[in-house]
């Protein structure tokens, strides 16, 4: 417990006596692969942090509608699964492992305590929390406004249709100017299709590994 | 101009050099209702703080399609504007008048360098960043979502054609039932409505000001 304590990108600007508090405190819990780790009707589980596994953070609409927003990884942590300590989190959203894994929890009461009283830990927390949520307003943006996600998908599927092939020899520039849209935009959502695991994103080539989830995107 | 700046939240937190250098850069700039003060394609201003007036922040849909984040009034700062010298904050967003406005600009190179040099400000400044920004994600779930937006909106032209009357006498409550949802989602969307001048909000009561305005949400 100690040894994945110490990796907390926090850990050192904690005094002494918040050490002890965070290592008398903390569990560390496993999950299956889909299985749910902070829902928003519960209560908030607390600080996460990922020591093995994925973690998939996403909005859930009436319609049961998922929209993954994004992918917590081994060795990241994640304030939103905290949310009832942070007042500025007013949104709901739920939180799933991707895939087996295991975290470590600094139980809400806990963590709320060491941000109120440490500046450093607090200014951290809230710079992960607004890249978090900026990178997540790209997200729905580029998905909800401009279907960029559903726009790409369909060019890589229309590609391989073309060619006859699952590997795409076809760069970022290109797929930018064929479905009209910025090269980082669309660096960012194949970046995005990889994480999620339906491409293979290397240089200069893209190859398809999961074409259904694709034409599921494609719509 | 110094009166002013001793009005920001962090201007205590500055140093002596830090508020020379703040003062020597600032600038004050006045808009007209409906002008652009920062789009995602111009360079970031920098801090806005507004002296008078209001300030919209919206997304923009490739259709051209607005959707309204927040507001900033008179006394509050925002720092999406300043998104350029903040790496955290990623995705395109426009900020207009809404009104004749004055705004006080910390320009994007000053502003980076005391975040930069100065923990209080940065911690400050990525609160409210978290806050505005989960904020966004609220109104993002609740109108694109959930329509709650339409559906409130629907409602409250149906009771006024029920009744006759542009003064509805209901509670958040019963609005909250009659709509299926919770009445914390209702009371925040009537403050919404409020603050876009189509409704007062009153105790118990709801005036509906801008009628035009609510049809079109309801669509």
């Amino acid at each position: 417990m100690e040894e994945i304590l110490t990796k907390l990108p926090f850990w050192d600007k904690l005094t002494k006596p918040e050490q002890d508090l965070v290592l008398s405190s903390a569990v560390i819990q496993k999950y299956d692969a889909g299985q749910m780790i902070h829902t928003c009707d519960k209560q908030c589980v607390g600080l996460v942090y990922v020591i093995s596994g994925n973690v998939r953070l996403y909005l859930l609409s009436e319609e049961g509608r998922e929209v993954t927003l994004f992918h917590v990884l081994a060795g990241d942590t994640c304030v939103i699964s905290a949310s009832c300590v942070m007042e500025q989190i007013s949104f709901h959203n739920e939180l799933s492992a991707a895939e087996k894994t295991e975290i470590l929890i600094i139980p809400a009461a806990v963590f709320g305590r060491i941000i109120k009283d440490n500046i450093y830990v607090r200014c951290h927390m809230y710079e992960q929390t607004s890249k978090a949520l900026s990178d997540s307003m790209w997200v729905i943006q580029q998905i909800i406004f401009k279907s960029i996600d559903s726009r790409v998908a369909s060019f890589l599927l229309e590609e391989s249709d073309r060619t006859g092939s699952d590997t795409l020899n076809i760069t970022q520039e290109t797929i930018a100017t064929e479905i009209n849209t910025a090269r980082e935009v669309v660096a960012r959502m194949l970046k995005r299709f990889a994480t999620e695991g339906y491409i293979q994103n290397q240089r200069g080539k893209i190859i398809i590994t999961d074409a259904d989830a694709l034409e599921d995107i494609a719509g």
